[in-house]
């Protein structure tokens, strides 16, 4: 087991803060996001769900923009192109299928 | 986009209440558990990452009993048997991988 209290987040994007587990078929990504911060727009072959624990978190997904709050969740589906602009300091959960080999760190 | 508290949630366990999403690869459970429920020891093909937000759950994962609460984490891989009895109200979320089929209701 462990916590996420004892991992160390990775600013993978500006502003972006992730915490990353690794399973053999998915990962598991807790991001704490800093109001202000963008994401740009970017696909990849893995399946996405993200689950929003706290926050405004503006998403474009497939060319359709919504504002994701608490307990917003939605699947992307492979190489569908998305975005994201924290409106708030965010908090939120993505699973991704398969594993996102390049967030494994040392 | 959805959220959960649009979604009714389906108690597939006695005390265990899930809300489900899916997509093709992959699905997140959004449960919240009930104090001194229990889910018996099982096991499946699905890989599973748990994420506590709240509560206490103590797990056991291939044997080792471990009380899990807010921020901790754990890949259970493909058939390591798995139980918890929760130790006081709890809010999980599980991803999956593959496609937790028996979860998807009409």
């Amino acid at each position: 087991m462990q916590n996420i209290k004892d991992m160390t987040p990775r600013e993978v994007v500006p502003g972006f803060f992730g915490r990353f587990m690794h399973g053999d078929k998915s990962s598991l990504t807790y991001w704490e996001i800093r109001k202000g911060s963008s994401l740009p727009e970017h696909h990849h072959v893995h399946e996405q769900i993200t689950f929003i624990l706290s926050g405004e978190l503006q998403m474009t997904i497939g060319g359709v923009t919504t504002v994701f709050s608490a307990g917003s969740t939605q699947v992307i589906p492979s190489n569908v192109p998305h975005s994201a602009i924290a409106l708030t300091d965010c908090i939120v959960i993505d699973s991704f299928s398969p594993v996102r080999e390049e967030y494994k760190f040392q």
